[in-house]
């Protein structure tokens, strides 16, 4: 089984978590928790790319994982920015190039390792599905991440 | 423990075995043999970027994860520009702005899905490690996955 | 007169087809055809570029130029894509940075040369016309070209 | 034959001689400069992007395209430079991305119409040939047009 | 006091401009026209990007800064543009990525340094003002400055 | 004269700074150390984009403007390629596409409003200069500004 305490980091964490399901998601979620991380994953799908930044920023603010100043929601909108650069492959775009994405996203906020807090809290965003035409099956599997201190 | 039948991918297996060592690597790699895919996990760092390209066709080749034809090494060239636009997340540039990649790099060849061979093979390269400033500890994680028809 | 079979390629195919009219482009075509080659030459004009995407694939698929796979339709599609970012140059958009353009596509399947198939089949997709302001005769030519393998 | 008086556009004339030679080439360059345009065709191969902005630039300066003052320098710079982006297709680089392309260059200065001089002179580059993997053969065609106001 | 006299040029002052209010910016003004500078300073606020573009092109022809050729209106064009991607620095979009911009844009129109005109006429645009999320007070400064021959 | 306290703002006071000179730059340096901004100017001339990075980064640790942490350097490094992205207005790179740059930069740490420390500091770099090719008054002014959370 994956040990976050022997082999864990804050962008490992998101992307398996978003990887998981089931018992394997939870136990992810607990080991989290036990090393002070906070995570949260939904699920969002669109050719309008300003609704998948509303996804991420809406749920982060629901649950607690960034407060009310800008400089941390400053620090989540750069993270899902990254991310969502890092999914489009330097080809920035969704319904206005033709292609509709299907996503997970997972949010993880805490140390950049385990336990080790020297270098203060960070924030990762990460999403995963598949991209492609609007129609079913005509689509492949994206990928980004995006990390900032917080 | 993770099973390729029941929850598996392309893009997925890339991303799971980059994650992963010992025994969960070697299980990866046998669960997706079972399907058919063949994958390459390999270690690059550098300023340079083109060294990072360099690594993975190299190990592309030795390992004959692509043929001779040039419509091979184009779909794995175009994976690894993808995967490197996404880790520099709409940034390009390593040593010409300043900063250097650590990274763990993974090919993995075969159906979208295990078991499906109905839109034939496709090649997978996942980029995953640290990206920062040419000192120690000045660094963050970074991730990018490209995919494309072989 | 131009000769395929001497000076010609895929990508000069679909360039010289979407600057010819009357006899002159009839003849391309048929010497296209003798080498195999398909082409398509249609018309778009638009300030959403999401249409200029669309008008490209519904011809592919309505001419038979791609088939039901979507490693077909990825193929063209990376092609559009390619060509769009060319004709671009470096800044994309089209309403969204408030200009307009009105464009001739060409496709074009076949081999990188003429009779020579050791590297199989490529797609072609070339965009000519002139982009400008939404004003009449505030424009200036532009050109972009795609060609992936299929 | 293609007539520029019916036909012809500074872009076009651009292309159309890139991709002409001898006799074809010939004729273009002569319809041309009935209508006042000054064109050159020249070669340059690297994978050191700056010098296909050298070769460009050098060449306008040695054949008179280009006057001293740096307003018709810069329309030049520009116009090579969005060819050059046309032609890296949204993905900037050469060696830095592992390819090479073998090209040729064409400038020409002159109406935007042949005979209509209402909106002054214009500066086309166009840059065609091939991109690829510095390994023989591993290559497809790339075209990259770029037109200012001199 | 700032002299342009002493110490200006183009963009110089189009920067002052927009960051000034109340007797320094007529000032500035004043010192501008004294060596043949024209000058607008308008605001725009917007999470449609074109509307910037709109707002600044109006402007532009209301208040005489550009004639009717389309030359003048592609060099202040491109002078729009180049400012639109400096404030977006490298990653372009407002509302496609969730965020507003409420801007200042100043156009000033003359040589590049006061009375200098070797090298003709340039026109530059800037665009300053605040970027973020469309809530009250999310949002930091940004700044964007394009210069072109006209 | 212009009153930081009236109509200061952190990316306003960069600037202003980067703009000025003698004793006007020194009242700019007082007003802002009122209120707690830390501020350096320099100077930096390549065609070697990452001389730039490095002239900032080495000012600002020497100056003290950042601390040890990664979190730190992590700011300032954003900001600078904000800054390096806004002056190059969407074209990235400097020797690669044959352009040199001559520059000041600034640096500012402190609140996006003086006085105001509700949203915490923040560290604002600014570039000012002029680009173009490396040949003598072959150029025209640039000028960059990234702000982020420190
Ligand atoms: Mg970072
Ligand atoms: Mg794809
Ligand atoms: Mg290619
Ligand atoms: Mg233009
Ligand atoms: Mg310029
Ligand atoms: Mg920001």
């Amino acid at each position: 089984m994956f040990s976050i305490e022997k082999n864990g980091s804050l962008g490992k964490l998101a992307i398996l978590t978003i990887m998981s399901s089931g018992e394997d998601e939870a136990d992810l979620k607990r080991q989290g928790e036990k090393f002070g991380y906070r995570l949260y994953k939904g699920k969002v799908g669109s050719m309008d790319s300003a609704k998948i930044f509303a996804a991420v920023e809406t749920a982060a603010k629901k649950e607690g994982l960034i407060d009310e100043r800008y400089r941390e929601e400053h620090a989540l909108y750069h993270s899902v920015f990254e991310a969502y650069n890092g999914m489009c492959r330097g080809q920035i775009g969704l319904g206005t190039v033709l292609r509709s994405a299907g996503l997970l996203f997972c949010i993880v906020r805490g140390t950049k390792l385990p336990g080790n807090n020297n270098d203060g809290e960070w924030i990762a965003v990460a999403l995963y599905g598949n991209m492609g035409a609007p129609i079913k099956g005509y689509e492949h599997e994206v990928l980004g991440l995006g990390i900032n201190p917080i």
